[in-house]
């Protein structure tokens, strides 16, 4: 394990027992360890790739000076902030997904002492944030902006997630709805302000400048978000199960994929008619024939073509931003994820 | 309808119109019917006391100076932020607690094209909130005060929701473990914070009060909250089913209610068999034993001499208080709660 995730680490444990002795309510035995068990379970098992990125943005910030042990302890919490975000999300998210298994383990609602009490734990997960941000961030002239940065990113995720799954999930299932702007809106709101802006925007906080000065950055970052998401959805269909760690379910779970609204572009009336009446069905067969005519549409090309040019987009926008710290903290989040196969 | 409550009424519009056209998301036109809908099913349908208090709250602490507009428009936006953190715990605990109806309607995650989406609805009533406190608030010099009160009584509100639920769902159904302690345990942290200190707390920071100088204050609420859901669960029990406007149902769901934990002090070995035999059951005749247990007990005298000892402790409280404005505030909540039948 690298230097970095173990301190991340070792920081998690130190805010999590700041937790379990919050002064703010008097635990019972029986509270406070189902609250140690409930983040152990859902809180440091993913990638942590969002947490790290606050760090490491936050030294490109600083142009290599070598960070004092407070710093990397900030940072380290504010990264931790954006974990516990996301397991709040997706405790939820399973729950209404009906979803079964999650970073190779039960979800969380699944466990049969747990049920429904996941959603209260859910809201808890989120309660901590401030929590955390109020012990180490009280003090800091920039501690209502990072309380705004949060709520705001948290209303924007949600309410991407509101507009996927009214129109996944309500009424009868249909594909006229789909389009490349819809697209581009879920995934914009859904994941790009959390996954992508928020460790950015944390790490410039920290280092003291002004988030109304970057709105350029944050243009950046969602266009990058956007671009990991089109990838994602790629990935579940073309990529390799044994190399992304799962199966793909997007075409039978009916899912605003951004190769369903490829293909809505491209379709003749036939092959739209096979598209309508074989998208979001259980059946393999099905499944098997919307591949087939993905792959008819030459999608995997359609999508190298998109790739490449966000890449060169995305290079040409960080290449003009004034600040060198700044486009080396771009062009990292953009290393990372170029080309990815899983 | 009092002038106050339309006043307040017409603010509700005005805050929902503005969330509607919030510029930090790009509503398409179905999400923005969607959330309209959803607010006006689930915010303003209560009964409005914790809202309103608010108001008459700072009125008070005022001492009879007449209100501008602006303090008043100010003082209601406060009061919807609670009655929007009141429809989120709401729309979620109805979830997890499987229920059916709720104000007379059913509740919002049993209509049919709703279903699950409704835990995202909840979470996004909750991220109203910092919405409506940003675009009210932001320039006040309390502002970030607000932030961390309603992140802490959230956060407090949570985690009393997380006892009653380990306490009442998990495992085996077991009354040794509940007690007076526990009661009030609960009680104190799921209900008290936000529904009695929370509208005091706002307006004290409207009236550019430091919370930190009103410890003594907020320890007199929650006790007034304690005692409000003492008189909760002897209605469910004891309350007319006419006047309360529901038939209760502590006994059979196995609730730790007042009533349970001061029957397990009183009775005798052969009363204690009967009561783990019967608490917690579907069975209409397990209830009934149950509640002539009750009877003989003289559960109803117990209640009433609770009743009259809380309502002199409390005076004595408030009496004692330096600022005759803040014993005003104080007396006219417990004026409202004093032998309540409904």
């Amino acid at each position: 394990m690298s230097d970095l995730k173990s301190k991340f680490l070792e920081v998690y444990s130190i805010l999590k027992s700041e937790l379990l002795n919050d002064p703010a309510f008097e635990f019972t035995d029986d509270s406070r360890q189902w609250v140690e068990r409930m983040l152990d379970y859902n809180v440091p098992g993913g990638k942590l790739n969002r947490g790290l990125s606050v760090i490491d943005s936050y030294k490109l910030l600083k142009e290599g000076k070598e960070l004092t042990d407070d710093e990397v302890f900030l940072a380290c919490a504010l990264g931790w902030c954006i974990e516990w975000l996301q397991a709040f999300f997706l405790v939820l998210d399973d729950i209404m997904d009906n979803s079964h298994t999650r970073r190779g383990q039960l979800c969380w609602y699944r466990l049969p002492k747990v049920g429904m009490i996941a959603a209260n734990d859910g809201i808890l997960l989120r309660n901590h944030i401030p929590r955390i941000l109020k012990k180490h961030f009280r003090e800091k002239p920039y501690y209502v902006d990072l309380l705004d940065l949060f709520n705001e990113v948290e209303f924007q995720t949600t309410s991407g997630q509101m507009i996927d799954l009214i129109t996944t999930l309500v009424g009868e299932k249909d594909l006229s709805k789909y389009s490349l702007p819809l697209h581009r809106r879920i995934v914009q709101y859904k994941t790009a302000y959390y996954s992508f802006y928020l460790p950015v925007a944390c790490a410039l906080l920290m280092a003291g400048e002004n988030l109304n000065n970057h709105v350029d950055v944050g243009n950046i970052l969602v266009e990058m978000g956007i671009y990991f998401q089109v990838q994602d959805d790629y990935l579940d269909c073309f990529g390799d199960p044994e190399v992304i760690g799962k199966i793909g379910t997007d075409i039978k779970d009916f899912k605003c994929s951004w190769l369903v609204v490829k293909a809505l572009e491209l379709v003749n009336e036939e092959q739209k008619k096979l598209l309508y009446e074989n998208y979001g069905k259980q059946d393999p067969a099905c499944v098997a024939k919307v591949k087939e005519l993905y792959e008819t549409l030459n999608l995997q090309d359609v999508f190298a073509d998109y790739e490449s040019k966000s890449y060169e987009k995305l290079i040409k926008f960080i290449e003009a931003h004034s600040s060198t710290a700044v486009q080396a903290v771009l062009k990292s989040f953009l290393a990372k994820i170029y080309q990815r196969q899983k």
